[in-house]
Order: structure tokens, then C-alpha cells, then sequence
């Protein structure tokens, strides 16, 4: 029987998973793949702390470049995390040739157009299904079975973090801050959980997704990213009466000259899917030409869920070697010499509908002055809702706006914002609603 | 550029929309794949009704054998239907080396082994994607994706007419029959439905998964299929005020010896995602070791959906032959060497809960009757009902009982129907929750 020898560098949580599954399953892998994968190496700098595995003599090291130094190792599955070492091994191990599994999308998201050009001149396979929305085949679904669908648009709940402090909220009512602090306690925040709930990794994620689907570059940089602190209750307990969902998204759509790609929390409607996605789960939809909607809907992190995805593209990579098949999925879904660059649309570009809430002094007029600045700025209001009791001197209403273009929305509410009978910073939440016309 | 020539078979619904896509997406496809996929033929015998699409002269013609027999033909698309001469032709395209996709999950599910075994024989692919879920990376993601899974369980809405009909019932209360013939009229359903409707055509299709999850052969005969024929309106309502849905589900559970594989009418409750999949949609759940559970959501039939499959896997089978990797993937998720005959239980040894309604005497005692027939089964009573109003001099009483096992279920309610308290046949659904607890 054939042997595939796989070097794991990282055994933290996700990497902890990846060698227990490889082990405790390896039967079930060699039955279904018809080799072994033996995993040689795990090197990792903690070889103290207890993972729950045993490892045979020699294989739990601490020196990483002597895993990727092996000539006997195929694949490298990279679970260090960060842009430092982890970097340099992938580079290293694209260099001497070996495949390689990563779940790192903070890299790719910022250095993946450097990395994917090295390894696709190299002829080696870099596979990252687990960097974005950990069990669930988003990454094969674009790359594979959608290939002959145009991708329209894509709706991502990509932070399980995220997800777990909004739906909680949303449950219970509870403070950002409440929730965020129960979320640390129970291990679903990071003690600097900044990362997350500022919407960076869902950006990251986003970035991958949008190369992937449109075949253009990955483009970290010009997505608009806003995180979900300034997320009040208030505003949650409106949307539900509105019949909204808030849920943190990562939005990409293609319009034809520019894609838009952006990641703010956003109203949804209860039919959608999306809004019923709960906890620390994750979803993605996916629209395109001939599938018409499609979901993912799984466990977007922890330690097996993503385990689950790294040892799925081991495979992957290890049945390419064993048929000499490498290359046979492009890294970026199209060919390299097809992979384009097209602009990120600017957020002040978008148009969408709005959600506006100001905390406004309860005098008369005060509407009109408010309603007046929108309609100098061709926003069309929907509805206006008085809402709640007075607090702090000031009554909360609230605006449903038809379509409206972000530049506007974003002068008027400075104007708005300036008026003496608006005491506070107008909150705005974009809303995705497909049934509304227009 | 390379090119990989397709002779496509059968240009009804499905068919035609292969046809679009490929010369729709012709540019697009060959932009991912690097190479020219090419529509040389069309079969059909009917050649006179307007596709809507211009085939180049010579493409579209009546002798599907001449496709099969001709040695530029890289890649057969079945999309015929039926066992008799889609059989013949997919046999005798396998005899010739020559890689084939099909969605005929009707063909697989009687004489998949048979067929799967040729193929492999010959180390010819053979896909099938489009023949379960339509454009959801059902099968991808067990044979590739959830590969280093031990898969637990599956349950899904594997037919859209289904679950068309039990979701406008459930809206709006109508009886089977209203809605069918509705269905019938907006083509959400055949003209002779029994396929659907007795599902007969989701057992088709949780054979194949069966099989690919638990790495055994196919056998469709050994599934408990029953139809959504008899539900009633008066169960979709009381379903809903006990916080259930009414969806018919394939149920397939791993439970070591042997695998529970049933399809019946299943009451669900609204916090499974499954619930809330409504009028042609499909979603299947696969719950694995590492996975935990994750959900796939889409449209399972319908002309684009379903070639969006078709096109994936013809894409799959032409980056094979481009890298010469056939047999890459086994046909059925495990290598053929280590398929297994897996018993499926009896549906009589199944344990799980239930839904009764009996039509019984407005009489004093009754209730003591009924309950003392179940306690001698050892069916432990959850919560019994008094619902609705006196109709034909009876009353419909609900209960819902606790685990229990089918033979005694039986047995228990054909005592019951003899009671002369009780006037008619008793209703009979079973439920899944995995939130309750015995």
C-alpha cells in the first residue's frame, strides 16, 4: 500500500484536532483513500502540554524546519497562524516542492497573491479549505462544483464569535460588553477578541471568497470593514419589531465593472436563511447563474469542525501525488493567467437601504429638519417610527429607507448630526432585503 | 489550449440546461479549467422542439449510440432517464473507456452496484451529483470533503414536489389533494406524481447516500418507504401547536451492526434548520465525529440547479482526463475492496418517538383503553391531547409518547383499531428530536 508522509507544524487547537482525526481515523482514511497517510512528523516549540494523544517515538518534535527540511515529508499542514514563521515555512516547504494545507487566512488574505504566484510556478498544490467557514466546503464549492456558474453575489456569516454575542444578544437582551465578557469566559472570544468583533477575520475570509468566486486578486484592502461593538440592544429589539435579524456579514457582489465587498453588521429579513443561523455557527449563500441560491451551514470554527477541513484537503492534496495530479484544481479557481484585477467597489459608491436611529430632542419640528436633510440628499424614507421613552433629554426615532447611494446617506447624517436637536451620533445599519423593490 | 469533447444525451429539462451552460459559459468554464470543454453532440430524439439554443450544424442529432461509439467523445452525459436504454447506453459507454455523468439516481439506486462496478473495472469515472440535492455538493462532500469523518447520520428533503405540497399545507391548510393539483398545474409536480409522492424517488436517493457515507453497498430495497400521501391538514395544525413541522425526511443513522434507512412523513421540531426549508428547496444535514453537524440548502431539481451539478461533475471528470488521474476518487467514496453488505434494520427495530391521532368514542373510559393497549406494549405516553371537535361522533385524541420501538408500536395500534371506542384507522408520525431527552 502507498504512503503519503504528512508533517504538521503547529498543535495547538485546530492542529491538535488535525492529528487526532489523522490518527484515531486513519483506518477509515487508507479505506477510503486507498494509501496511508502516515503523520511523521508534529512539531510544535510546546511539547509539554498534555494534547490527550499519543504520538509514537520521535514524531512530536519541536524544530519545524526539520519537518519541511524532510525529503521524505509530501504535505505540510501549516497550523501555526500569523505572518511570521508561519510564512517563512510555507515559502520554504512551496520551495522544496511539498504540498501544503493551511487555515490561514490572515496570511493569504494579505500575502496570498505572492503565495499562490510561488506555488502555482512551483507546480504545488495550497489548499485552505479550513480558513474559511471551517467544516463547510465553501472553498470546493467555488473552486469545483459551481465552475460553470457566473457567481452573482455571495452573503457570508463568517465569525462565529460574532454570531455567538449578536444571537445572544438578541435572545437576552444583554449589553455588547455583557455578552462579549460571558463569550471569554466560555472560550468563545479571544482574550483580545479585537480581531473578531472589529470584522477583520470575516474580511479576511471575505477577501479569499471574492478572489475565488470573480476570479480577480485577492484584495484585502479596499473591503470596508466595520466591526460590531457600537451594536446596541436598542437597535436589535427595532429590527425584530421591523422583522429583522442584525447579523455581522461579509457581502460580495459582482457588478460587472467593480465588485463590491464589504463586511458591517446588517439587517436581514427572518425569511432569509441567514437570519435563523445561530450561535457559533456559520453560513454562507452563494448566488449564481444557474443554482439560483444556494446555502453552507456548519461549524465555522473549533478544534474539530476545521480539523475536519484541513484533513479533507490533506486528502485532496495526497490523491493528487498519488495519481500525479498536481495542479488539477487551480489555487484561485481560474487559471493564474485569467486572474484579474478588478476594483473593490468604494463603500460610498453602494447602494443599499438604511436603518437610521437619532436620539432626537422630543420638540415639534424636529422631524421635519431631519426628513428635510434626507430629501436634499435624495433619500427616500420608508417609514418613521417614534420609538421607545424619552432618556437623557432625547426620543429615539427611527428611519426605513427605500434604495439610497452610501455618499449621500453619509453627508446627510453628518448634517443631521449637527443639527441642535440631535443630541448624539446617528446610528446607521445597512439592510439586505430582497423582497423590498426599491 | 487542450479540448475535451462531450456528447450529451437526452435534451429534455435537464439536458437542455447542460447544453445552455456549456455554450452559454463555454468562455467561462475554459478560464477555470484551462481547457476547451466542447459540446460535440446532442442526442435526443426529438429533434423539432425549440431548446431555445443554436447548435452549431451537425451537433444536434437523433442517434444517441452514434454519440456513445464515436472515439472523439471524451465524456458521456446521460440525462435519458430511466433503466432501460440510458442503462444500455451508460454500460456501453463505460465498456469503451469512455467517463460518464448521469443524474439518474433511479438507475443507480436498483443497479448501481452492478454499474459502479464496471466502471471501476475499466477505471472509468462515473458522477452523479446532479442525481441527489441537485446543485448541493451532496456527494463532493462525502466522498471528498468529510473524508476524515465517521458519518453518524443524515437527514434530508431530497424531493421538491414534497416538500412543495407539505409546505403550502402547512401555510395555508389546504388538503393534499388541493395542493397537488396546484402543484401539478404550476410544475412542481408530474403529471403522474406517485414517484414523489410516495417517496419513492427521496429512497432513490438516500440509497446512494447511505452508501457513500457508510462505505456499503447499495440497497434501496431494504429502505422503509412511506409517502406523504396520507397527511392530513388536521396533523400539519396539531403538529405546529406542539412547536413541530411536518417534512418528508430520508433518515439514515449509522448504529454499528446495521444502518437505520427510512423515509417517512417526519415530525421535526422548529429549532432544526430542516424546518424551516420550504417550497421546492432541498437540505440535507450530515452529522460526522469531527463535523459535528453541517447542513447543505438549495434547490434540489429545477432545469439550472441541477445542470449546475452536471457541469461541476463534467468538470471534474475533464480535469482527470487533462491530468490523466482517473479513478481518483473511488465511485463510492471507499475503495471498492472495502464496500461492505450493511444490513439495513427492520423498520420494526427501530426506536424512536411518536405522534398518534385516534378517532375515538366521546365516551368516558376511552382514554383508559387506549393508554392501558400502549402500557402493555411498553409505549410510555409523554403527553396525551383531547384536540379539535366532535366530527362523525368521535373525537381526535393526540398523543406523543416517549422512545419506543415500531413492532410495538404496531402491534399496540392495531389492538387499538379494534377497540369498538375507536372508529378509524389510528394516524401514525413518527418524530426526530434530538432535544428530547428518553
Amino acid at each position: 500500500m502507498k504512503k503519503i508522509n504528512i508533517g504538521l507544524l503547529g498543535c495547538g487547537t485546530i492542529g491538535t484536532g488535525v492529528a487526532r482525526i489523522l490518527i484515531k481515523n486513519r483506518d477509515l482514511i487508507r479505506s477510503r483513500v486507498g494509501a496511508d497517510l502516515n503523520l511523521k512528523y508534529v512539531a510544535d516549540i510546546d511539547l509539554k502540554t498534555d494534547r490527550g494523544i499519543r504520538f509514537d517515538n520521535g514524531v512530536f518534535i519541536s524544530d519545524a524546519y526539520k519537518v519541511v527540511d524532510d525529503p521524505d515529508i509530501d504535505i505540510i499542514i501549516e497550523m501555526i497562524g500569523g505572518d511570521g514563521v508561519a510564512r517563512d515555512l510555507i515559502l520554504k516547504a512551496i520551495d522544496k516542492g511539498k504540498q501544503v494545507v493551511t487555515a490561514n487566512k490572515a496570511l493569504l488574505a494579505v500575502h496570498g497573491n505572492a503565495i499562490f504566484k510561488a506555488a502555482t510556478e512551483k507546480g504545488v498544490d495550497l489548499a485552505f479549505e479550513a480558513g474559511v467557514g471551517g467544516c463547510m466546503p465553501i472553498i470546493k464549492s467555488l473552486r469545483e462544483s459551481l465552475v460553470g456558474n457566473h457567481i452573482k453575489s455571495m452573503a457570508g456569516i463568517l465569525n462565529g464569535t460574532c454570531n455567538y454575542i449578536l444571537s445572544k444578544s438578541t435572545d437576552d437582551g444583554s449589553s455588547f460588553e455583557t455578552v462579549l465578557a460571558e463569550a471569554q469566559k466560555n472560550g468563545y472570544a479571544e482574550a483580545d477578541p479585537s480581531l473578531d468583533i472589529e470584522g477583520i477575520d470575516t474580511a479576511h475570509k471575505l477577501a479569499i471568497l471574492t478572489s475565488l468566486a470573480y476570479g480577480m486578486e485577492i484584495n484585502f484592502k479596499d473591503i470596508y470593514i466595520e466591526g460590531i461593538s457600537n451594536i446596541d440592544p436598542m437597535d436589535i429589539d427595532f429590527a425584530g419589531q421591523f422583522g429583522y435579524r442584525i447579523k455581522l456579514l461579509a457581502i460580495s457582489k459582482n457588478m460587472g465593472n467593480a465588485i463590491e465587498a464589504r463586511v458591517h453588521p446588517t439587517m436581514i429579513p427572518f425569511d432569509n436563511p441567514l437570519s435563523s443561523v445561530g450561535g457559533t455557527l456559520n453560513a454562507v449563500t452563494i448566488s449564481g447563474d444557474a443554482i439560483g441560491d444556494m446555502m453552507l451551514y456548519g461549524y465555522g470554527a473549533g478544534m474539530m469542525p476545521a480539523a475536519s477541513a484541513v484533513v479533507g484537503d490533506t486528502v485532496d492534496l495526497a490523491r493528487n501525488l498519488l495519481t500525479g495530479s498536481r495542479g488539477r484544481v487551480p489555487l484561485l479557481s481560474y487559471q493564474m493567467n485569467n486572474i484579474r484585477k478588478i476594483p473593490v467597489m468604494p463603500v460610498d459608491e453602494i447602494r443599499t437601504y438604511y436603518y437610521f436611529r437619532f436620539a432626537a430632542l422630543d420638540r415639534p419640528g424636529v422631524l421635519s429638519k431631519v426628513s428635510g436633510i434626507l430629501g436634499d440628499y435624495d433619500i427616500s424614507i420608508k417609514s418613521v417610527h417614534q420609538k421607545g421613552r424619552k432618556t437623557k433629554g432625547s426620543v429615539p426615532i427611527v428611519m426605513l429607507t427605500h434604495l439610497a447611494k452610501e455618499a449621500d446617506v453619509q453627508k446627510a447624517l453628518s448634517e443631521i448630526m449637527n443639527l441642535d436637536v440631535v443630541n448624539a451620533k446617528p446610528i446607521l445599519i445597512r439592510i439586505e432585503n430582497e423582497n423590498q423593490e426599491d
